[in-house]
């Protein structure tokens, strides 16, 4: 299966002696993407889905905003995805950018840079967007993800992450060695099908839910995330500031909600 | 406590119904570290440690090697690290470098980007560092890392890792919301304080083990890296070519051998 490699390990076995087995791990490998021949960052991912995980990241990054924004985007050689824009998009980054959504020119306090990233992506109004979903379907969607991928329980090494409806139907699920790629390429797959913004939608991860996990579902349109893990204090304030629902420790019975409680149907 | 922040959220118990509860959170805000004036790198970290963790990032990157090489290192003000090289360290990075251990230089499958980090950083010769660890003390190592740490116990959302002598005793403990982050600050104390190379030593994460932890475990000299969860395929294959130790899913009484098993006293 791709994205899933076998090698020979010893395994000490719970009465305590050794045996020679066959184990499955997680693919690693760098990935390189290219915009207009130039190299504007490289990932450590599981191979597989790489055009949705380029398409997801510039999307994150603001570069690319909408479906039309894409010329092309393919890979052209192992590990390496070629990206033409429109002609109409501007892109010349100065010599000494770097990517990643935290640059030195967004400030380098949590505060300054929510207010950074507020700037590159519309925010979501609970006025205009009255999503709510009901507390029943939100406490099957660890189920429904883990049902929908498989790797992670036989590696142990792979995050997963789903976008769904709030009915509950899988729109995407995708799966990485890194969390944030896992969601580059669910939100890379809908925005190549043109299904931006997903408004009516709740974007679920394996595990933690960083600043950039939120802020991921931010370019992307979804109101509401749910993580099976903590969220970080920047997440949270992210999430507040942004007008998304954050869910975290999402472990039926039980899950937390840290922002904009408006959206749950309790 | 450092790097735990508190705030109101809403709780879901089991019986089904809602507490407004107060909660920890780990605290995740930017890093800027900038060498003689220019900036090389932002991550986002849990504060606190901070040369440490500039230290650690600088050593795995290849960026300094020995202690001498680093003139000063400080914090001249909050999120930032401010770092100068001894005048002997050539450091003129082209303008378009990124940082970070895979780039665009090393080749793009990972056999040349392991040929890539091995001409960096001494590889490490079973023959010339005799180092063994029994399996007892081995499997005491998590309880010991997790005594070390309160954190991630609290919060859910941070990372531990600790640097072990042969004998179980632990040399430096630290915990991070990323996982290499929680490592830079641990080889990066270590660094500070001379103690390097640390060929006696055991690198003992609690989480999973990608390549980047491996390498950062190199760039230190430790030959023993052992984890909680799962090794990439990535790690596996560069323990295997530096003569690393690799141990994954450390969970007494049973662990697995990755790579290298002759440092285990069984």
């Amino acid at each position: 299966m791709e994205g899933i490699g076998a090698g020979s390990i010893i395994r000490r076995n719970k009465a305590g002696r050794h045996e020679c087995v066959t184990d499955e791990v997680a693919i690693e490998e760098p990935l390189e993407i290219r915009i207009r021949g130039r190299v504007v960052a490289t990932t450590m991912r599981t191979p597989g889905h790489d055009e949705e995980l380029a398409a997801g990241f510039l999307l994150s990054e603001a570069i690319i905003k909408t479906r039309a924004d894409l010329r092309t985007i393919s890979a052209t050689k192992d590990n390496v995805i070629d990206v033409d824009l429109a002609s109409t998009v501007e892109f010349s980054p100065a010599p000494s950018e770097r990517f990643g959504t935290i640059t030195s020119s967004c400030g380098l306090c949590g505060k300054a840079s929510i207010d950074f990233i507020r700037q590159r992506f519309p925010l979501i109004d609970f006025t205009t967007d009255p999503t709510r979903i009901a507390e029943t379907i939100l406490l099957q969607l660890p189920d429904r993800l883990q049902t929908a991928q498989g790797n992670f329980a036989r590696t142990g090494g792979i995050h997963a992450a789903g976008i769904f409806d709030v009915d509950g139907n899988p729109l995407v699920v995708r799966e990485d060695i890194g969390r944030h790629n896992a969601v580059d390429k669910a939100i890379g797959r809908a925005f190549l099908d043109r299904l931006l913004p997903l408004n009516r939608h709740v974007l679920v991860v394996s595990g933690r839910s960083s600043f950039e996990i939120v802020q991921k579902a931010l370019a992307a349109g979804i109101p509401i995330v749910a993580a099976v893990s903590a969220p970080s204090s920047l997440a949270i304030n992210f999430a507040r500031e942004c007008g998304q629902t954050l869910i975290g420790f999402l472990r039926p019975p039980t899950f937390n909600v840290y922002s904009h409680i408006e959206r749950l149907i309790l």
